[in-house]
C-alpha cells in the first residue's frame, strides 16, 4: 500500500506551492481552483502574469479613500465627487465602496455618496468612532445637502447604523430617507422569505 | 431615463479597473468574481496582497522545466527525478505538469515521469518537434528503462500522440503500456457515456 502523497509533492516547487497557497486564501477559490489557476498562470505569457502582479501592487500603492466621500480613488477627490454634473444636494450613505459600485451600476442615482467604512457592530467592537460618521455630519452641517438616503445593508446591523445616523441628523433640517424594501424585481413570490413579503405588503403603493 | 453607467464609472479608478481586468482574464473568473475578488483584496492587508503579487512574479522568475523529465522545478532536476527512492525503470508519459500532479496525488505510482509539453495536434500546428519527444527517445535509448506507460489524455489527440510514440518506441525492446479505461470509480453507471461503457466492457477482468 503506497503512502498517500500530498499535493506539495506533486508540484515539488516552492514558488508553485506558494502561489497555490496565496490564491487559495481568496474567497471562493478552493484548493482545486488554486491549482488550476496556478497551472494556467504557469502556462501563460510572462507579460500577463507580471501585469496581474503589478495590478495587485498598484491597488495597495495608489488607491486610498476620497477626501470627501471615502470612496476609493487614486486622486484627492474620487471621480464622482469631482464630477460637477452630480447632484451635490443628495447624499447616499453606504457601508462599503462595493455597495457604491453596485448602486452606480444600477445607473439611476445622480447624487453623491458617503462611504461609512462599515456598520456599527458592538459585538465586533465597531463603534461610531471607527466609521466616517464625523465626516458625514460635517458634510451635512456645511450646508447644501437637502436629502440623505440611508443605503446601508438591510440587515440588523445595517438598519441599526441607519437608525443611529438618522437620530444624529434629526435636527439638521435635512430630509432623511432609506431605500425601499419589498420583493426583489425579477424574482418569484414562491421564493421570497417572510420578511421580504412583510416589507412588500407594508410598503404597498397605489397603482 | 438615466443613461446606463458602466462598471468603470462605479469604480472610477485606474488601478482598481486594471486589477478587475487582469483577474477577469483568468479561467473561471467572470466579471462578477473579478469585482468581488478586487474588493476583497482592496480590504485585505497590504502584506497579503504583496505576497500574492510576489508569488506571481516568482513562478515566472524561478520556475523552469526539469532537465530530465520537463516537470516544472526551481532546481536543475525536479524533486521526483532527484529522489533515489523513485523507480527509474518505469517512465510515465504525460502531456502537462498538471497531469503529473494529478497522478502524484493519487499516490500509487512510484516511477519517474516524462512531460511532453502538449499533444500532437496537426490542426494547431503542434508537431513532434514542438514536444519533448526527442528527449524521451534519448532517455529510453540510454538504457535502464523497462516500461513506458502512456498517460496522455483519453482524447482523440492524446490517443494519437500515444500511438505515435508507441510506434517510435516499438523496436526499443521496452514494454509499452497505457492507462486502463473503464467506468470511473465512485460514479454511477447511469451517467457513464457510451465510450466509457464500451471501454469498461472491452477491458473487463475476471473476478
Amino acid at each position: 500500500m503506497p503512502t498517500a502523497i500530498l499535493p506539495m509533492d506533486a508540484a515539488p516547487v516552492g514558488a508553485i506551492a506558494r502561489l497555490m497557497h496565496e490564491l487559495g486564501k481568496l474567497p471562493g477559490i478552493g484548493p482545486k481552483s488554486a491549482e488550476r489557476l496556478t497551472h494556467y498562470l504557469l502556462a501563460s505569457d510572462v507579460e500577463q502574469v507580471h501585469a496581474l502582479a503589478d495590478a495587485l501592487h498598484a491597488i495597495k500603492d495608489k488607491v486610498h479613500p476620497c477626501r470627501q466621500c471615502f470612496n476609493l480613488t487614486e486622486g484627492d477627490l474620487c471621480k464622482l465627487c469631482a464630477d460637477p454634473r452630480r447632484d451635490a444636494s443628495t447624499l447616499c450613505v453606504v457601508e462599503q465602496p462595493r455597495d457604491l459600485a453596485s448602486i452606480e451600476r444600477a445607473g439611476s442615482f445622480r447624487g453623491l455618496y458617503h462611504v461609512l467604512g462599515g456598520r456599527l457592530a458592538p459585538l465586533e467592537n465597531v463603534g461610531p468612532e471607527n466609521l466616517t460618521i464625523d465626516a458625514l455630519l460635517r458634510r451635512v452641517h456645511q450646508g447644501g445637502v437637502k436629502e440623505v438616503i440611508m443605503a446601508t445593508n438591510p440587515t440588523l446591523e445595517g438598519d441599526g447604523t441607519a437608525l443611529y445616523l438618522s437620530n444624529l441628523l434629526a435636527d439638521s433640517g435635512v430630509k432623511i430617507t432609506r431605500l425601499a424594501r419589498g420583493v426583489p424585481s425579477g424574482s418569484v413570490l414562491e421564493f421570497a422569505n417572510n420578511q421580504m413579503l412583510a416589507d412588500a405588503l407594508e410598503g404597498r403603493r397605489a397603482f
